[in-house]
């Protein structure tokens, strides 16, 4: 059925008509060379009959390659997945540079020289700011996900409202009572940790108290890690009525702490993590956390990328992400000095 | 430094000399476009330099395709981190398709008409046993890992051994007098889910007991699902002694129904979990599991595929890795029916 040249032709219409996927259509149209001569064909005789051509996105072709170079449990993998999920309903073939191995491989520097590359999505990079200025300046479109460290202004970043975060899940301490709220934060040189302290500092202020240097931890976010430092913490001479994690795996260390010393959590001490995973339904008590919006994350990056791609202005190239206070079972009022568990 | 063309020269060798990476030398070898003209010349004069030329490998160009249709959390991360790893180890790239979105994409049929894709790793497929076999007549080299149903005998497949990891854990609650024991297994049509029922017969049958249909409950391997069977099971008349589940996520549910019900794990219920995950060492008491080789498994599938890209005979085409069991703190002795807590 032929219509008239000037109706927009859509990419979902010429999918029905030939008979393929969105993504195949997405394929041809970027110019792709992965899809069959007969496919190919059989999209632009569906596009001719539709009256198109449909519009050609000016969009360089490649796939975009995704660079993470952990082990890709819950944190990343959510994030990947939400990748993953967006690249393809863009017809966009996605490289994965992933694992704790990858952590060596200079893939960025090969990166101006790879045609099959269009763009690039770097989460937490290990890379200095330098390397990833001079990405840019080789005019390679890329975004970061979720930096680690500072990124020059004019490179796109997407990253949770980590300030926000914590000034909330420490309000939400500091309404329930508590004053002395240990801090297990991540390493220092990380920009969450920074604005995570802030955000922190933030809340505690509001109620004229300065944070108290003794009740603040740097460390590798690991559960492991948050026992070690929640036990130090829980030994202080006056020990914190409240702990604030930097993600929920830490906070299970710290639950772990809390159960060795005969502490209950919430009634003797409150523990709240970060992130939202799996893990903060899974503990007893199920952990107070704050959310951080992964799978937006992910797709946020990509449609940022793909505007990259086509050589369009982004207009805000630093994106933060509204987080979430989920309040659950491991929060309560702070205990009375005076009372005992005979109350 | 010129050597006698006889000398067999190494691929490491080569990448010392040229100044770059083994997996870029391994892209120049195998014919991949992604490397610079600049970069492929110095491989190439690095080879000659050293007296090669390097054996070329017979194998296929081209990336390989990794089908994951599922939230890349913790097992199928797990798995993915290592068959990245593997792949770039072997210069190979990795296309990425995954994500739950993916679930319906028709991936596999486009499969033979892809000149870029050289072969495809399946991680538990969703796709039809009949669907598979038409992939292997239109001779795509490819690997299934961890089968979700009975895949045909010349299609290779790694998974790892069901049947003597649940024999194992069941055998460990055997051997502490446990002979009520819940079984909270997968989906009844996996293939896993039938060969753990059959470990777990086998260990009971050892003690003369047959498995009692009313212990056994099939669910989605969640946590949410561990927590409405074992509710379910624990409120039998005769209440089993002990909960075994299908994966460490359920077996946390299981924790929590046993917290909520007031029972005392181990004392009063063990709890056993599957997959050695984080959470398992994240639980209050720590999960006793059987470690289900993921790396391995990941590692495994890699070497198989390349060995088929090669068009060489793989000797053996069903692969099963060995599990191990994890003994931690959430299983102990059966309670003497006739002692109470104040034993």
């Amino acid at each position: 059925m032929a219509r008239p040249r000037s109706t927009k032709v859509t990419v979902r219409e010429v999918a029905a008509e030939a008979g393929v996927s969105i993504a195949t259509v997405s394929r041809v149209l970027n110019g792709q060379a992965v899809v069959t001569a007969g496919t190919r064909q059989a999209v632009e005789q569906a596009v001719e009959r539709l009256g198109g051509p449909a519009a050609r996105p000016p969009a360089r072709p490649g796939a975009v390659l995704v660079r993470c170079p952990y082990l890709l449990t819950d944190y990343f993998g959510v994030i990947l997945s939400a990748v993953a999920e967006a690249l393809d309903a863009h017809g966009r073939q996605l490289v994965l540079n992933a694992g704790e191995a990858a952590r060596d491989a200079r893939v960025l520097a090969e990166l101006p020289g790879r045609r099959d590359i269009a763009g690039a999505l770097l989460i937490l990079p290990v890379e200095e700011s330098e390397e990833l200025a001079e990405l840019r300046r080789r005019d390679v479109p890329f975004v970061v996900i979720d930096p680690r460290t500072p990124v020059p202004r004019d490179i796109a970043a997407v990253s949770a409202a980590h300030f926000a975060g914590a000034r909330n899940v420490a309000a939400h301490l500091v309404g329930l009572g508590h004053r002395r709220i240990g801090l297990i934060n991540g390493p220092s040189e990380w920009l969450a940790s920074s604005s995570r302290l802030a955000g922190h500092a933030s809340a505690l202020a509001e109620v004229g108290v300065l944070v108290d240097p003794a009740l603040v931890a740097s460390i590798e976010p690991t559960s492991d890690w948050g026992h070690t430092a929640a036990r130090r913490l829980l030994d202080l001479p006056e020990r914190p009525t409240a702990l604030a994690a930097f993600n929920d795996k830490a906070a299970v260390g710290a639950l772990r702490a809390a159960h060795e010393r005969g502490l209950r959590v919430p009634e003797d001490l409150s523990v709240t993590g970060f992130d939202d995973l799996y893990l903060s339904r899974s503990s007893v008590p199920m952990l107070t956390t704050v959310r951080q919006p992964l799978e937006e994350l992910g797709g946020m990056a990509v449609s940022l990328l793909l505007r990259l791609m086509e050589g369009r202005t982004v207009e805000a190239l630093h994106v933060e992400l509204a987080t979430e206070l989920v309040v659950r079972g491991s929060t309560g009022p702070v205990a009375q000095p005076s009372a005992g568990r005979s109350m």
